[in-house]
């Protein structure tokens, strides 16, 4: 049922914005439902990110702010803020994107998703 | 209690991005709760939006990501729609930006989210 | 299937809070799943809202706050206003409560409340 | 960017589910995001709604349940309780997945889904 | 204040549903809220729950697919995802549910509740 | 950028309802978002919680209802719910305003806002 090159885009985009995260979601989801990691790489990555109207920096803070807003997927937050690192915001901007959806969604979503910021910027600074 | 410079600085900020919505604002809530008005224009405004780290382009983004998930929030990502066209965003990203919310909130979200964009934009678009 | 104790004091107490509302639930769902009002009658009014331990103006306040915060349930929260209002609450303590969402649930789902408030109180003054 | 089987299959299952909604939805959609419409055919009914593991009755038992629990999508809930029906859900069988909502998501937004299936219920017992 | 049918007719419910977990509830709940599990069994399985409208699978695939879609309900989808399995979904249907939920609540969701189904499903392959 | 005056009050009226929280909230994030402590401590503090219009133990209560009806905050909660207590409420009202979110937000919701507050009462009565 897989589609080789909305799969191939997927993955490759995948690995572009965050590594080793594509093979990840694979294998957490090898036992359990197969079919779901195709579907998040074919349609997410595959389709979504792969569109040419928006740069992926600017899809990175749309996703940040979105699942900081949401409050329930501290897990992706933690991915997403570390791809959006990886292409080429900086820690500051994705701090700031955090901040303001104390605005949108109120101060403790805002103050939950810069706990998650303050962990993945502390394995970034760790050394390996 | 209002403090003039925070408030101006939010004034100016709310002007540069969507002309008139301050003064709408500031009137519609003259008689219900003038204060909130006065907290509305200083703290996203005069404090967050106002601040350096991350270009208003990107704020918006941010914003319209976050109101589209949340999905309880038309008036507001109508005016946010409309924002992000006034500091430099195209239709295209807009568009892009909510399709994206999709990925994170579902399609029924994304798609009210499009049909407050299709709102804007022929709004947009007539003559006046 | 209907506890008729139960009904009788979720009966009472509803019209203790808001008049006519309880005659204007049982007859908007009579064709529609007319056991339903019974069990709005008897779980929330007869068990919750009957139970000593909580004044009912502090019921109210946490209802208006709840119903605000979730932003999807303007017409529920049209009723609770207006309910906050028979059993002691000052415009003022309404409104208060609704403007303290904005710190918990973002400044949209607070300024939504407002308008529904606002909207509660013209009614409140307008002549009959 | 189409691929051409899943969105047959899309099509051909969103029309066994909602006789005319893919048309309309594909018009809606025509002058703002034509990609999302078929992203929506495709992903939603060519992806997952194909999947041969769980009946079409309990598939839309799931998502009337879903949109009444989540509370902002009420356009998308009035759809589905009608593809509901048209895959042979009972009136009552959809009456019961809305009331049980209450216990999950709150009375608020198991009346507001039992009000939209009111009136998805007077449309199809109206004359034409 | 008990109802001594309703709670009866729902603690035979809930062993039915869920082995036991209304023993396990009660437990829970005696040195903060006893009153509440009282509500909890009576309302949602002595109500709702034992009505004959719709049945007990329906019932929690329904229930799977609200507490996946709401998101911040990791502890009670937990119970029902082996309620499912008990009122005789198969695995692969709970499957199905959970990953359907990535159309409407959005794919960190359906990851989330997908992780919480691999949980169950392990404690029941598990010797005991 | 900060302002002295409503700095300080928010200060103050965060030690009156909270004992230490306003220190351990600036410092936890003094390496992440150190201005967020600030907005933290001016606008809910500062502004909000020190308006004339509702007293303090009803200010409370309306936050523990709300944050127990997002559900996304417990961290927040629990916090609020060691503040409804230190400015007067009684642990029975805590528990009333949890539960009544039953009714508003579903059962889950009220379900984990109860087991925050057993543990926040625990604490309060654990020998130091």
């Amino acid at each position: 049922m897989t589609d080789t090159t909305r799969y191939q885009r997927g993955m490759d985009k995948l690995r572009e914005i965050d590594g080793h995260a594509g093979e990840q979601v694979v294998a957490s989801l090898a036992n359990i439902a197969p079919d779901f990691a195709d579907y998040l790489i074919e349609f997410p990555f595959g389709d979504i990110y792969s569109r040419p109207g928006l740069d992926l920096k600017s899809r990175e803070i749309a996703t940040v702010a979105a699942l900081t807003a949401l409050g329930h997927a501290a897990p992706q937050l933690k991915v997403h803020i570390q791809a959006a690192l990886n292409v080429g915001c900086s820690q500051e901007e994705v701090v700031e994107t955090i901040m303001q959806m104390a605005v949108y969604a109120g101060f403790p979503a805002a103050l939950n998703g810069l706990f998650v910021a303050k962990e993945v910027f502390a394995q970034a600074a760790a050394p390996r």
